[in-house]
């Protein structure tokens, strides 16, 4: 690998990767795209991330990064100079930091159990999943995107899970965002329309076959 | 309170409120001190922080900050002239954010394993403790602290858990340092002796009596 070459270790369906695809392509950074087959992982993956061997690892300089909310961060700070991802203002990017957080842990956790339990878990996640937007419907208010005027962090993380909301209403009947958040509703379709988003997201299908796939995967483990 | 103040909501035996405090310390910064009663907490901490409920928030011109990690990032954006807190080199703070992801996430599952549970789940507990300390010895290798020659993030995140490990050989018969991670507790040393530590660290006893709170809380609880 060439000293100053970028590449992701993804997986297409991956929320997670989904926010360092969206981040890359803000920066306008040429990357090797490496896709992970995750029931057969790669050695370069379990060598780059021994700790959790997840995906998505940017590898930037033969150097690993990890975590899709540090790897933002990184790709903010490298490349500084082109469109910023985090705000300024120390207060604002505290606040986009704690609303990343809310999103990597609540809304993700919350999404799992709307995917993959059945029954009460099931409803129990379609509550919590509604109690959520309610309050990130509530931190948006008015603005255009999370920051105020320009797309950044906090979008970046939400619009992978926004877009699995999308596939819940086919699997799950679950219709969380059109009843109860118009203004989450107005704020997806603005950033479906950027080329960073709808160019890294997974279509609805992908998704529903990788819904399938970790199903299948997780009842053999069990 | 008058617009330039710093209060910090906070239970003493809390590791991460014990991070927030020796990041104050480090920065040399005043504060007011509110120390919260966990099973009748007040209305301020749930105003502050009605997401999780929980301390330690920093309230800084009387705006919340909440999670521990996003705070010891806040108070280092902010007072940035004094004592400098994570490194400057972008993959550098990518690294430090990793690893104070994972003692906050791995770390502290583990610990609270080893603290709450009994039999087969406590000795799961230990073993991660065991690959966990083993893990961060490595990345500290012959260094003074996890950034190189001076105390910084990742010290301030491990060293509140490092604490609760020497709790460990009282109550649980566990004595995972001294056995297995010689560096990390010269590390531990180095660290205590340190003022900003020393003053915020709680005593083993104060941190038994938390446990035994904790254990009465949860048995009522369940």
């Amino acid at each position: 690998m060439a000293q100053e070459e970028v590449a992701l270790l993804d997986y297409w369906p991956s929320p997670f990767g989904t926010m360092a695809r969206i981040a890359l392509a803000e920066k306008g950074i040429n990357y090797i795209h490496n896709f992970e087959d995750l029931s057969n992982k790669s050695t370069l993956l379990l060598g780059m991330n021994p700790v959790h061997q997840k995906v998505p690892v940017l590898v930037h300089k033969g150097k690993p990064v990890c975590e899709s909310d540090i790897i933002i961060q990184y790709i903010d700070e490298i490349w500084k100079n082109n469109f910023p991802l985090l705000p300024s203002e120390p207060y604002q990017r505290a606040k986009a930091r704690f609303l990343v957080d809310f999103i990597k842990n609540k809304v993700h956790e919350s999404s799992v159990k709307v995917w993959m339990e059945a029954n009460e878990e099931q409803e129990n996640g379609k509550k919590e999943l509604i109690e959520w937007s309610k309050f990130l419907e509530g931190e948006l208010g008015e603005k255009l995107y999370f920051g105020g005027d320009v797309f950044g962090f906090v979008d970046i993380a939400l619009v992978p899970f926004y877009n699995w909301f999308i596939v819940f209403k086919t699997f799950a009947n679950f219709n969380i965002i059109e009843t109860e958040c118009p203004k989450l509703v107005m704020w997806g379709e603005r950033c479906f329309n950027r080329d960073s988003v709808s160019k890294s997201l997974p279509t609805s299908d992908q998704v529903y076959q990788a819904y399938l796939e970790f199903k299948r995967g997780w009842t053999h483990g069990a």
